[in-house]
């Protein structure tokens, strides 16, 4: 990564940290919708973090091969991401 | 389009069809979790439409760039997909 | 369903009409990129019809079964409800 | 939480013990599209500790509140379940 690298570090560390909080949770009996809502909180954030990633990935490597010239790695960042935007679409 | 137009159009007839069996639901007052289940099947058929799309895209909008060396169209080709991408995580 | 009756229908017709907007797209040999735009619309406009039916339902039929103390309707309309959730999570 | 309490303890473990290994991969440098394929598979195991978490909720919670015929207690767990669909739909 890139000049993400740092956030997207520091994001993950709060991130476990929220795994953690959740696992709390559980082991002291909290109500199982204060539980889901915390697991949304997660997925947001990881969702943050995918994003600080894609930028990266876009900025730098997807330009580099664009700037390269070099076809065959071009056409493996376009195939990586039309299978991220398959995953993606569920 | 290309290889999937026929197939495309096909799916859209049969889309707008569901889509005129739901309003027909909703005006003879069936069930509002009976017509929630036609909803997401009409979800479902839209995201196939959409996969006969992208892979016309992928196979030909994009393989012709690739096979062009054009880099402003390239460019232009890897931008359009970061949105999908960016769009489909939701 | 009850007070979003006209205004389901309303947007159902305007849904169809979108539908055939795109086939009338694919039809004219439009970039598959703009069509791709226009399903996402669709998309999003489904969404939208879907919360209406699912505030109707909310504020009549769980609010019926709710107030009639039918705990047989009561397991039903949560059993759908978790149903619904199940696939709206993907 | 109930009978799901400790595989959902477990796989919280595990979840973290993920998280913690997306920042190793960010830490080494490794290349972006791994970082997010791993990011997915976090997402998927979320999903699925979701997945126990509102199973445990419907069996215990829900049942709960069905059985007591406590309409206030009913409706709480409608509105909440409503809420969690909501969020879900994106």
């Amino acid at each position: 990564m890139h000049e993400n690298r740092e956030a997207t570090l520091k994001r993950l560390k709060r991130l476990e940290g929220q795994v953690r909080g959740i696992a709390r949770m559980v082991e002291e009996d909290r109500y199982c919708v204060d539980v889901l809502t915390q697991i949304a909180a997660v997925r947001a954030a990881l969702k943050g973090v995918e994003k600080l990633v894609i930028d990266d990935h876009a900025s730098h490597c997807i330009e580099d091969a664009l700037e390269s010239g070099n076809r065959e790695d071009q056409r493996v960042k376009f195939t990586e991401l039309l299978e991220l935007l398959d995953k993606a679409r569920g």
